[in-house]
């Protein structure tokens, strides 16, 4: 009783709202539909195109004379309505696409849209001249303090086009500030495993100011590193591929370390404390799961630093899209109004894949996974177990050292352990996409493991 | 008699409208209002903020804990409605920000609003596994094949974070391709006056790969070039700052050209025939005036310089943010539907500034501008006027020389001469920024010329 009437008087106010609406429509005696309704139509009727749950259909993806919205179905399914499955697909466990978010807001629609005007923000800067979003930065800082990953009191944000961007301003920024003292190019180093994006950028990009020179471990045990050679270590924590919260490797006044913060959310990791190094990296990729929005930031203790990465993101690109921030504003303001709710849908999805995966390999003497100790996390006010971006795989037997190539034989698509570093005898599996590419993922681990000599019965 | 039938007919019709759109929300015995509602509601009300005609209020522009939108003035006005004239303020004819287009799209505000999901393209990349929008890439074909400004049948198409990023990947790219046969570095070249970015670039960025050697006319009569150095000259056509159809002036099997055609719509020139040149860069900043969402792209005729450019894009920022591939999605969209509009407005805009602008310096003897040679235009089919973005001001006195001081002691900003390779003589003024800049920018002109010694008299 008491909910009916108060789901009367909810559609009494809505009528209300909508009589509002259709007087404030009918103006100066003539009809008129505001500038946003067509718009709102489209992206509606859109939305209403199911796919069968296998993906979705997206306002861009429009096909014909009669712009008919299209299914882009997720690996493995296909069919107009993607509802037919492939049977023997390989399962794509490769990129870090992290689509495990997708029906998270799907499911906060109402907090996350956002109807953009043909003249927002066509200037190059801002009110303030700078290419920076204030508001926006105020919203990373609210963010961060609220869930306790990074100190930002007295530290300087830049944003820039994904951390990609981001993370190459950082090492430039940073060789400059050595170049003062040294003539010799900048050594870039990481642990192994590492990301490869390090060593991709400095190869390809080719300065005269960079040399990559691999693994930090190696590099600390060379007489050459007690000279006056300047270094920079790239430390993932968590790390991309094994999830561990590693810290730098080389200390001293010529080691400068840039802190990829990129996976230092709950959904991955227990969050020990703030963390509080002179340069970290953060990405809206794996927080909200917007890879495709290319948004990231770092927070800078130095002010000179900060200037020249400021100076780098103008050369490059004189800065990030006034879209791409609009879309950042409008998801981040939906995270904070909504409380602790992204990072218990996300920490849910990724413990109980992590979960899944481990049991399905517990029973194999081929495949080994990493192991992450549990920690006490101070978002959740308890100990509790990592829920990792990816499992970093070990084929166990010398004849299967080549790991690639026996899950691929499998029709499972994972990333070769030489790409980060290490030997061929592991292999990188992605967590952080579809539920769909989880399922096959699973499917296909589990007959593989079926099939093993002497697998451990269940 | 005939027009309140048809707004009769029109009315009862969108009443029909209506009351579908109260009977859909009406669903399953509860009211449920659409996802989009909410966001439609927030945004109509930024819009609805007029800030006296001076500038807008954006939706990423709130304060205080209300969220209360806030005007951001023109330069020149201030309070907060922005209806407050400061009267001494500097009239500000620096940068190219093409706020004169501004006007356009609040006219054009049904065509051009878009409305975007929260799960709108979370992946890094379209489901054909590349970076690029083959829908925002078609469109781009249409208006280069609508307006007449260049060839794109078997052409390749690379997007980027403004052609800021374009250009600096096809540097790149091409001093890829040339280092096969030389290990001495790519000399970069543009002719005086010349846009600063290309220099900027190749300081900045420091690489092996490139050399920047100043003027490409004063490269040619050097010995050197006869070598087999390589050599990539920049052309800027209509060039900037002077807007004049510039051609290459390097040749030869060594000489690679990237040509920048941003300025080349008929806001800006004359078409005098679709630019069909191996590389071409244009920008989504000067065709429709959204400098803010930083959207670039080239056009491309060899596979392996394509290649090595979407590569480029890819180290350097997994592309481009997928927001903005869907705001230039949304406004070519609105510009191929609206048939001639857009040009017929920024031709007579860019036409009328240029006007008002020639007409004032015609009284001087101290100041003069560039010559611009009327020629026929094929997307108007007729011969016209030239209505460039920017006026070359040459201070013609001696004892001007510091032509930007002389402007500066009389409260207009404008770019000093050198930043382009020139004298400094010369000042660029912009035309591109919105009407109150112009409007001061010819008092403070008036002004001055006024009090010329021996000026013309009206």
């Amino acid at each position: 009783m008491v909910k009916s009437v108060y789901v009367a008087s909810l559609a009494s106010s809505m009528v209300v709202n909508l009589l509002f609406m259709i007087i404030n429509i009918y103006v100066g005696g003539e009809w008129s539909l505001s500038w946003s309704s067509k718009a709102e139509a489209e992206a509606e009727a859109v939305s209403e195109i199911a796919c069968s749950g296998h993906r979705r259909a997206y306002l861009d993806g429009l096909v014909g004379d009669g712009n008919e919205p299209v299914c882009e179905c997720n690996t493995c399914y296909t069919g107009p309505n993607c509802s037919h499955f492939i049977p023997h697909c390989t399962a794509d466990a490769d990129s870090g696409d992290p689509l495990f978010l997708e029906p998270f807001w799907m499911q906060h629609s109402t907090s996350s849209a956002l109807v953009v005007s043909g003249w927002h923000r066509m200037s190059y800067s801002f009110n303030d001249n700078t290419l920076i979003s204030q508001h926006l930065e105020s919203l990373i800082r609210k963010l961060h303090a609220f869930v306790g990953t990074a100190v930002t009191q007295d530290r300087y944000i830049v944003f820039g086009a994904g951390s990609t961007q981001v993370l190459r301003a950082a090492a430039y920024a940073l060789s400059l500030a050595n170049s003062s003292s040294s003539h010799s190019p900048t050594r870039v180093v990481a642990s192994v495993p590492y990301y490869v994006l390090y060593k991709q950028q400095v190869e390809y990009f080719n300065s005269e100011k960079f040399k990559y020179e691999g693994d930090a471990h190696t590099w600390r045990n060379r007489s050459e590193s007690d000279a006056s050679t300047n270094v920079i270590e790239f430390v993932t924590s968590p790390n991309n591929p094994d999830g561990l919260l590693n810290k730098a490797v080389l200390h001293g006044p010529n080691a400068k370390t840039i802190y990829d913060r990129a996976y230092y959310w709950p959904h991955f990791t227990p969050i020990p404390a703030p963390a509080d190094e002179d340069l970290m990296v953060f990405t809206l990729s794996k927080l909200t799961g917007h890879a495709g929005s290319r948004f990231g930031w770092a927070v800078v203790k130095d002010e000179t630093v900060f200037n020249k990465m400021v100076l780098h993101m103008q050369v490059n690109s004189i800065g990030v899209s006034k879209d791409t921030q609009l879309r950042a504003f409008k998801l981040l303001k939906a995270i904070l109004e909504e409380g602790t709710q992204i990072f218990d849908f996300a920490y849910q999805t990724m413990k109980s894949k992590w979960e899944r995966l481990a049991t399905t390999l517990s029973l194999s003497n081929r495949f080994s996974l990493q192991k992450i100790n549990p920690q006490y996390c101070f978002f959740y006010n308890k100990v509790r177990e990592s829920s990792p971006a990816y499992a970093w795989v070990k084929c166990e037997k010398e004849e299967d050292k080549g790991c690639y190539a026996v899950l691929k034989a499998a029709t499972i698509i994972g990333r070769k352990g030489n790409v980060f570093g290490s030997e061929d005898n592991y292999v990188r599996l992605s967590l952080v996409r579809s539920q769909d590419d989880l399922d096959i993922l699973i499917q296909r681990l589990q007959k593989l493991v079926s099939e093993e000599d002497g697998a451990i019965s269940m």
